[in-house]
């Protein structure tokens, strides 16, 4: 926790001086990473989530029922579909840090990443082996050669760029302890690899050992954050060394870049809001055959025939839409991502990428009532999740709101009540549609749908109906006594007045 | 034609202001719009490539030979890949024009813009219909319907923004003339849905003049630019009327923001990385019950089974790679892109959304050795295709060298010849391929994917023999007489020199 504070401005003027000067670099071969870095972002989350769809593609015919099997084959992905998941973002929050230090590249940086980039996207294969295969030394032990490349890989990434430091970030490329810098950020990145190394080793004679070293890696940052902060509050802030007071300041623990976390989330969402057309591409088109066969050649039949798919579809892509929305507004007001918020955030997107899951259950059962309510009783567990950890991030937020929140949306600003509505909005639909399966037995799989449809109604309304309440409340105020001032929704509806349309 | 500079100074500014003073902007609940452009550019790539699937997962049974009825199925998903592709470039285009009118946006025209994109989702199944049953009214008209409703959606967003003027373009929010510039707008936006209600109307009772009509709304702003550009060359410029100078300076036929060109086609890159390693890890990790009946319970020998598999995925992930890296240095070097560049761009992106097909052409083929060579070339035509359109970019950028390109990559420039051998080395090394399998019969995939991996290092090969002609041809020079002289690589040189590590 030292110095959270101090790092910010020089990421911020980083990413300012990524847009200044394209005339200069581009001369001289070296670009500022901005395009690079998203591109990579676009090719994590997409990993990280495409890894739903051995999961939604499990094949259940229709005579089968959901019984204990099927359930337990559904669990085995989902929990490999969550650490997949997990693994990837931690590779994604490395590579972060990694280009906090680094912040320009050229071609030779662009290719190593690319590389970095192949490595990355092959940890998913070797995941999906190891856990066929728990027994069987081999898929441990690609695993770890996996990881162990990914980090040989940045380790070079990190040796090119301090051998050439104009490559670097302005902070560290002025910086007199540059030397410093480079041993701390390899140790940190070679530390998983190295694990892994000893995992891939006890593979070979024990391999439950191989499991706990491997589960280390995830947890280690945590729990070297946590231990840091225990530490802290038991004999107080360690006083840190005056020579090096400037290397520790740039804490590759504590941020992570706002637009980043934002780019990788937009990933996600965008691939999720994908995935349910492509199924609805695969299997909705009706056959030229059936048509003629079963149907007397009328389209119309055959489609009203896969009519529920199609209420499935609006409803799920509305829900990703405005969880996507959600997300958006939240992120509007928050200045900077602490770690915490950034683990909620990938708990949020790893149920955000179940909903292809929730879609699939939805309307792959609709000829089953007797599966139905489950099948909806999951979708609200999903969405509660996804919603409720989006909730979470705000709420960790405001407990440190001057640091990370604008301050409308502090306690008492503008849009505080309304950002609140927002998020509340989901876990309570959420919880009120399980609520239903509970009590309504004619609750269906439609009326789950027609729901999801109209939520964003209800997200138009809200402000409506927010914007009433303060005005409410104010009026009730301004009974009670004008003494007490209440200056925030006075400011709102100032700021209203010029939103009216001049007559032009 | 009409003033195509005098626009873009304006949107570059906008991007700029987007980076500044958010405070403000949420406080009022209003936004720039970068972070929905990102999500809607990344939403329409996905899109337009996700088509491929169909074509790639069309079954072939091992047994089944290559023959004409499977060829002319593959014919037929090609197509309809390619056509989807340029239908939603075509609606992204549209998206992008709309949004260098609107500014900013608030709640209301980001749910707008989601319904907006729901639709666009949709239209890849609309189209497959139409395709499937192409003599079906029903097909055309809920293909229309969806065309009709994109429609529909942005002339509410362009209502909605003209009736609260904050919300729009700088430039257009102080115009006097905002009454015109929104019966401008609207006149674009209308068109295409126009011209399909009466190519549904059409299709109840003559449907090939359907097709005529929709084809007319692909092809429309291109015709009116080439019939604009034929005048302007007969009969001179076109005066502008007096009071309407500042109106048309807008040219809402000329630019597309090269931010969103760029992220548009990271989309397109990413998610074509992403589908490769996505049939690895649904058809690559072995049965744990056929590792123990086939292979006596030998992980290593089931997984060398699929060895060939691993090769095909590596070689074409650095395929997909390099043409993004190639198409990252070039956009680099570019300063805004003309339409007839982002047509290029386009046709270049549709055939990396064909890799996949590649890939899966020379992985699903490698146990029938007479189509091998077959499948090597299909292969090779499309990496050419590929990059050749790539390399079209360029020079249709040199065209016009002083808007569109930095000095850098200019004829005589720094960068200029090693911007050369970068985008010639694919269509080259793919030509060359071609030819061995026409000249070499022991010619395998094998050796294909071989040197599909070895591109990388001829990438970074390429940069010293680049410099060592240059090298080169400036000694030749030194010795033909000093008068002449060769400012580049001069230049080249002594930028090299501050690159060079300062001791630290």
């Amino acid at each position: 926790m030292s110095g959270p504070q101090a790092p910010e401005p020089t990421l911020e003027g980083q990413a300012d001086a990524s847009a200044g000067s394209p005339d200069e670099d581009a001369a001289e071969g070296i670009q500022h990473s901005h395009r690079m870095l998203s591109f990579s972002d676009a090719l994590l989350s997409i990993i990280a989530t495409v890894m739903i769809l051995p999961v939604t593609h499990t094949e259940i015919s229709p005579e089968q029922e959901f019984d204990k099997s099927v359930q337990r084959l559904l669990a085995t992905r989902i929990a490999v579909y969550l650490m997949t998941f997990l693994i990837v973002t931690v590779a994604w929050a490395a590579h972060t840090r990694l280009f906090q230090v680094v912040g320009k590249i050229d071609d030779t940086l662009a290719l190593l990443n690319l590389a970095c980039m192949m490595t990355i996207t092959f940890l998913p294969f070797t995941f999906s082996l190891m856990v066929t295969f728990p027994e069987v030394p081999l898929g441990i032990f690609l695993f770890c050669m996996c990881v162990i490349a990914i980090g040989a890989v940045q380790a070079l990434i990190v040796l090119y760029a301090f051998h050439f430091p104009h490559l670097l970030s302005p902070q560290i490329e002025r910086s007199a302890h540059r030397g410093l810098y480079r041993q701390r950020v390899l140790g940190i990145i070679v530390r998983g690899p190295a694990l892994c190394l000893a995992a891939a080793g006890f593979s070979l004679f024990f391999y439950p050992a191989s499991y706990l070293l491997m589960a280390m890696v995830i947890v280690l940052p945590h729990v070297s954050k946590a231990a840091g902060w225990c530490r802290a509050q038991l004999v107080g802030p360690r006083e840190p060394p005056a020579h090096s007071v400037e290397v520790f300041t740039f804490d590759l623990h504590e941020p992570l870049s706002k637009e980043r976390v934002e780019a990788f989330s937009d990933g996600v969402y965008a691939i999720v809001a994908t995935l349910l057309i492509l199924d609805i591409c695969e299997d909705n088109v009706p056959d030229a055959k059936d048509v003629k066969e079963k149907f007397q050649g009328s389209l119309v039949a055959a489609l009203g025939e896969s009519g529920p798919h199609f209420l499935a579809y609006f409803g799920s892509f509305a829900t990703v839409g405005l969880l996507w929305f959600a997300h958006h507004s939240l992120f509007l007001h928050i200045r900077r991502a602490t770690q915490p918020m950034g683990l909620l955030n990938t708990l949020s997107l790893a149920f955000v990428g179940g909903l292809p899951l929730a879609y699939q259950q939805t309307s792959a059962f609709t000829k089953q009532p007797r599966d139905e309510l489950e099948s909806v009783r999951i979708s609200c567990a999903i969405i509660f999740l996804a919603s409720i950890f989006q909730f979470a991030i705000w709420t960790t937020a405001l407990l440190q709101e001057g640091e990370t929140l604008q301050p409308s949306a502090r306690f008492g600003g503008r849009e505080h009540a309304f950002m609140f509505a927002k998020l509340a909005l989901y876990p309570c639909a959420s919880l009120l549609a399980f609520a239903c399966t509970c009590v309504l037995s004619s609750f269906s799989t439609a009326i789950f749908h027609a729901m999801q449809i109209a939520v964003p109604f209800a997200f138009l309304l809200l402000r409506l109906l927010v914007r009433l309440a303060l005005a409410g409340l104010r009026a009730l105020q301004g009974l009670v006594g004008p003494v007490l001032a209440w200056p925030a929704p006075g400011a709102a509806d100032e700021a209203q007045s010029p939103l009216l349309p001049a007559p032009c």
